[in-house]
């Protein structure tokens, strides 16, 4: 409760103040931690910082403790595109472990890649003087970018999209190594030609597990066949409809790894529909390890991401961030593991 | 946004004080949209009744105005057991968008069932000064109900637990002819035993669609065998169970109705590994409807409850109570249907 209270306040400041911690900590050549100690009351500060870091504060006009909603718990924005997936649930139970534990609401919402929506949802941030952000898989506007800046509200990116700057602490999965073991798996298995439906280019971990299938591919001498490569959006029918294109090539894959477990259960549909049987007639590979694959028929093969742990991760940082203290790295992978259930089989 | 500020600043007052508007209302005998037109300064009130509401309000000390907070944007809660299921972030998905739509934020927490867990929750709630509390399939300890009308925090419940209090706005499906609707689409491709695997006995939608079961084979003048009747708690592994107990029968049902699509799939699984088909050897139906469904192995014919459209209806409600309105009806059904996909077929 005691961090909770901090991270609010601290944050909290930080959008009522035209300045922020950062940029006070740079006219005082001094670190952000050390402002946000003085900001606290903190003890562990010498006097000489401690008066020359006030000195700034007061210049700045920056109010505390006189904060009107000072006494408000804090929260945290839990931003998605779209709330329409089992893999957001997983996302939202981690961050909502960690959050809860330390008092701190998570507000969460969708912005439907849409400009207006984000701009309603920063108003609605402002307005709740929300001390972290945490974006899963999302772009936002460079302006929107620049005004969480100017708010001083710390920013989180799961699964970051484009190429992050490298001031956005960004948390992942280790999704290159994950494309790796899930088309070794398939190799191992005799499998020579192997189908990958991929996800939307603009995320990095799509591009990730595709340059892992294909470092598997060329590490077994294998030379990669674009054919074999079809375009995906990590939904079902993109799986489906990538999966007869698959079937309908003058040579087909005898195996498929699907860059996302939803589109794995859109390629089994495919096959079902076509009277193929999984994985006597071909062997499928998804990535997620959603909860639900256990169930599926037959139970998905799969590379396990830690999606709620990617997002206690994130949780963690940004209320780190929020006190004005440094993320432990800029760029964290979590790893990942394959799960081997009943969708592979030997290529007989 | 001009309710969702008067919503907010509503709320927050009742928190801020110690006496409700409902008990103001009730001491100057006039009802509740009265006394808070008269706290958001409106002018459609009598001028003898706004005097006689102002002096109650100022006799007890009431805050407006002058209320530290009142320019933070509104919160509501959303609280589940826990966000373990596809079927959570349905309801999410209806609930953000009704409050991002009007500027509220909403907080989502899961409360694991321990009273632990939903005292640090209340703590939360009242630190974050939230306006309104949703609660999915949850039971508060009757403390926790009492401390949040203390606190004039209006309360919607997402299918109840029990037999919730006539004055607990309550919102559901028309579970019992979702059920009665799933029997008798079995009966009509000609099944005469139907197994079930029930939900949760504490529920009410869990007991309502047993009572659709057996009034549709009652309609159809076959006696309700007690041993075609598993309990379940809506996860996969019970439907897995429950299948398997209902197979093992001297006389095994040839079509099961699961009370949720997570048994239904967990029922598929266990067919699979006795070697048996959906639906040539027997005829599935979940209940539920969820996105996923639509891609299982084969598509599964189910009771869609419109959840999202619950997580609408419900945060409607909540923000109407909010601003001391009635809700529009305090048990509300919104209407089930059922989807016929390729888990049933007739009996041969």
């Amino acid at each position: 409760m005691d961090t909770s209270t901090e991270v609010g306040a601290v944050a909290r400041e930080s959008i009522k103040n035209k300045v922020t911690i950062t940029e006070i900590a740079r006219q005082a050549g001094v670190s952000v931690p050390t402002v946000s100690r003085v900001v606290n009351g903190r003890s562990d500060v010498s006097p000489q910082t401690r008066a020359r870091v006030e000195d700034l504060l007061r210049h700045h006009g920056y109010q505390r403790k006189s904060n009107p909603s000072g006494d408000r718990a804090a929260l945290i924005d839990l931003v998605f595109n779209d709330l329409d997936s089992p893999w957001a649930v997983e996302i939202i139970r981690g961050v909502e472990e960690v959050a809860h534990a330390s008092g701190v609401g998570t507000v969460v919402s969708a912005i439907h890649g849409a400009s207006g929506s984000a701009r309603q949802w920063m108003t609605n941030l402002r307005a709740r003087a929300s001390d972290g952000v945490i974006l899963v898989t999302s772009v936002l506007e460079p302006r929107l970018h620049d005004e969480l800046r100017r708010l001083g509200v710390p920013l989180v990116v799961v699964d970051p999209a484009g190429s992050p700057s490298l001031d956005m602490p960004t948390v992942g999965a280790t999704n290159w190594a994950g494309g790796m073991a899930a088309t070794e798996h398939l190799l191992g298995l005799g499998h020579r030609r192997i189908g990958f439906i991929a996800g939307p280019p603009r995320l990095l971990c799509s591009r990730a597990r595709l340059d892992g299938y294909r470092a598997a591919l060329e590490g077994a001498d294998i030379a990669v066949d674009d054919a074999l490569i079809v375009p995906g959006d990590f939904y079902h029918s993109a799986g489906f409809d990538g999966c007869n294109t698959l079937l309908d090539l003058a040579e087909p894959p005898t195996a498929l790894f699907a860059a996302s477990d939803q589109m794995a259960l859109g390629a089994i549909e495919a096959l079902r529909r076509r009277g193929l049987r999984v994985p006597e007639d071909l062997s499928v590979v998804g990535f997620d390890d959603l909860p639900e694959v256990r169930w599926s028929a037959p139970p998905l093969t799969t590379v396990r991401q830690p999606l709620a742990d990617m997002g206690k991760l994130a949780t963690r940082t940004v209320l780190r961030l929020a006190l004005g203290e440094e993320p432990a790295s800029p760029r964290i992978e979590l790893a990942t593991e394959l799960v081997v259930r009943a969708s592979t089989a030997p290529l007989v």
